[in-house]
């Protein structure tokens, strides 16, 4: 039995929102991961400094089992692209699970599919994600029905390992964060608006176009 | 001033090594992260679903700042490939930083860098680790001076943050962080051998081809 997991990449994303669940759920019995966009070929970074190779054209892919939405700066002008947003629509028809990470979800309430729904997304994009109907949650993690979302860029990891959990199995899933040997342990606790020291956010906020 | 980071990458890697610790290394002040490879080009994971490009070939980069090591099945052949050894052997004179992720650190070890040193890899690995002259350590990062090691594949994340700590100081790397929104919170707590249920390290090693 194959299941087909459809990765939409683009210039300016971010690859680990991308990385992070291909790694997990590409370990998935009978999984093939498929990297896709509108022209197959390489897609960089928002630092350029990275290119990831889309192997297929969305038309080729229109009805996966699992799409994850990855984001980066590149989702800005996504969320006005109707090739994508209706690429998006379809393969949310049929899919089992449609998932974001980060700023991935912008794209996903673009094309309609969040309205309603509790959602999140990088924290700095909240506020964005709620103008486009979803109801916006800070939220490592947010289970709609079919419908998962991660926060910022790290948090696909937890996303994917909860999905995989729901299609194969908690006893699967532990062996595949046993196997990618995923036991955090950050050498700070500044990952979250809540736990960063005030310095540091505003830090962040000063030098975003550096640093985020 | 521009920082140089070489992330050197190899058919059958493991992308999440690598993508990790550029999603870190590549918000430093004035980095610039290159994918370098013996010949340019694309390079496929294990699992042949994920390309990433090598924008640069060995030979154009031979005194990096900061060398980062991933890991994957490639490095079985790159621990006997006398182009990669001796171009690690001549980065690592001159580099500020030496580091590793997961069975990158068998590649260190088979150029001599680790000889008599701490170091870790992936838990699988540790065992192949100390036959290649390095005192393994079941430790997340093991810090020896200028060489860090990372345990399996996620631990990069915490390396490079770690080393970004060291370069450029702790509030930058909490901005990052934050940036990167690192506050992991994983579904499940079975991510070291220690920690993962007896079942699961035992599934794990009978579908070992599959999962890891």
């Amino acid at each position: 039995m194959t299941l087909t997991v459809a990765i939409p990449i683009f210039d300016q994303l971010t690859a680990l929102d991308c990385v992070g669940p291909y790694e997990v759920l590409s370990r998935l019995p009978g999984a093939q991961v498929h990297f896709v966009a509108a022209e197959p070929g390489l897609k960089r970074t928002e630092t350029g400094m990275l290119a990831l190779h889309a192997d297929l054209a969305l038309e080729d892919l229109t009805a996966p089992d699992v799409i994850v939405f990855p984001g980066g700066f590149g989702t800005r002008a996504l969320m006005h692209d109707e090739q994508m947003l209706d690429w998006v629509r379809t393969a949310h028809a049929t899919s089992h699970w449609t998932t974001s990470v980060c700023t991935g979800a912008l794209v996903l309430a673009a094309a309609g599919i969040l309205d309603g729904l509790e959602a999140t997304t990088h924290w700095m994009a909240l506020g964005l994600l709620a103008e486009h109907g979803a109801t916006p949650v800070s939220r490592r993690v947010v289970e709609q029905g079919k419908v998962i979302t991660a926060a910022g860029v790290s948090a696909g990891i937890d996303m994917a390992l909860t999905l995989y959990g729901r299609i194969a199995g908690d006893e699967l899933a532990q062996a595949v964060q046993l196997g990618i040997e995923y036991d955090p342990q950050p050498p700070y606790d500044s990952g979250s608006l809540e736990k960063a020291p005030p310095a540091v956010v505003e830090l962040l906020h000063a030098r975003a176009a550096e640093l985020v």
